[in-house]
């Protein structure tokens, strides 16, 4: 079973997804207002008891999909986490021994279905194709051997970024990354329950249908495994904390000429066993 | 009048800052939970009226400081921004003509008071003393002119870091900035209510005693009305954000040989209209 933040009418629900809409289950729990309050009580099986049997309460086309957790502690993004993407570069680095992190705000990302947004300031919006983990269970020092034990679930990230704003000052990529709604989270959130789930899945990204990114989780160079650790040396993990595991290499702008995205074009980012999390882009109004 | 938050006996609140203590104001004001409701409602006046006449209610060294706000959206902080700091990087680089800009979550910091954690894995625990402003009003591409009208509140930031870990890896300085507990916010918030709070006053960090910084806001390279008009070219700022304004030459890195922070130092940062941030220090645990 697979669990969404949507909204309609002016009202945000939870739920599970079905074949022709919603099962809306937030109503059956007010003791956890968001799937944050559900993941951090340990609460799909009781969500997916509850939506067994359920009549579809919002159909296709009447609800809009949320980011699955409207407010998480932390979103951590880890960067140049596959082969061929440190040599993309061009500055004839070594392979980092250490996993480059950052920071995005809730607000840098749209639902699924809904449209990123193409800034005022920028034409150069990008696609990055990623699958997120999101905490279940709180931890600091958390051993590589026990790393999974502390996801609750999987989502999929289109980590869209502004190329000029990245190095827009002397340290630091946190302006390219939090523009308003240049990202996407979502559809929805798979529960982890078997490593198999994260460890070797293919991950793609097409652009109006063609493929432009096609690369598998194992190939990480930091792995899922060594990313729970390593963050947690410094901070504590905790439930609904998401962390967003890295590009393959074939953003546009490794193009000649870049193939920056623009109003019109539709994005869909599939993962083996997740999903496909699809969005158009628009003109920031 | 200044309005802190505060723990006792278990429980949170937030209250008036009185010469023997605390007038606690959030058990009158419970459609406010926190101080970011406080905020966001425009509340301070509303504070200051209850609190007037009223008799103090938990008595100094019954309770515990804690950082202003527990939860914020966003804790933004600016690096590189006075002159001489660009010149300590001793890259020949000019000076830059972008701010860069980097993002702490709340429990990298501890509130006024309690000791800051130098962790396991690094003795390269540093100070940096900053004034911190407090968005009162949200806005999004707010121009320079009227940027001094979103803030709701000042205070004070110890952004303490861990040197080798702002460099672990190749990019991006999340590590060494988000070490649980590694910083301090606070003591309390000073309703801002006139440009001449933030726009020359002195701010100086002193380690046991000793004056490490001394320098003024006035020559910030990116004063406080240009970084919230630039934060807001690409993110909307909402009440409760917090900008860090950043630090002074004069960090304890800079030194030969440096002067890291051990157990029992005592670093007091301290700012004219504002007060003093004090903070210990203590190995983890």
């Amino acid at each position: 079973m697979k669990f969404a933040s949507y909204s309609t009418g002016g009202n945000n629900y939870y739920g599970a997804v079905v074949e022709d809409g919603m099962i809306a289950l937030s109503p059956e729990f007010p003791e956890w207002p968001t799937l944050r309050e559900v993941i951090a009580a340990g609460g799909f099986d009781r969500l997916e008891d509850a939506a067994k049997g359920a009549e579809v309460s919002h159909k296709t086309g009447t609800f809009t999909f949320e980011i699955p957790l409207p407010s998480p502690e932390k979103i951590i993004c880890v960067g140049v986490n596959f082969p061929d993407r440190n040599a993309e570069y061009k500055d004839n680095s070594e392979a980092p021994k250490n996993m480059s992190l950052f920071i995005r705000f809730p607000r840098s990302f749209v639902g699924h279905k809904q449209d990123l947004v193409r800034p005022t300031v920028s034409d150069k919006l990008d696609y990055e194709g990623e699958v997120a983990i999101i905490i279940g269970r709180e931890g600091r020092h958390i051993e590589e051997s026990q790393a999974l034990d502390h996801i609750a679930g999987l989502t999929l990230c289109n980590e869209g970024t502004l190329r000029d704003w990245v190095r827009h000052a002397k340290f630091n990529v946190t302006q390219g990354k939090n523009f308003e709604h240049s990202g996407a989270l979502g559809p929805w959130i798979v529960p982890f329950t078997d490593a198999a789930q994260i460890e070797d899945i293919r991950l793609t990204t097409r652009v109006n249908g063609e493929v432009r990114q096609d690369d598998r989780t194992s190939r990480m160079l930091f792995p899922v495994r060594r990313q729970i650790a390593y963050i947690s040396t410094f901070t504590t993990l905790v439930p609904g904390d998401i962390i967003v595991t890295g590009t393959p290499t074939g953003a546009g702008a490794r193009f000649d000429p870049p193939l920056y995205l623009k109003p019109g074009d539709r994005i869909d980012i599939e993962a083996e066993g997740i999903g496909t999390l699809s969005n158009g882009v628009r003109d920031e109004a």
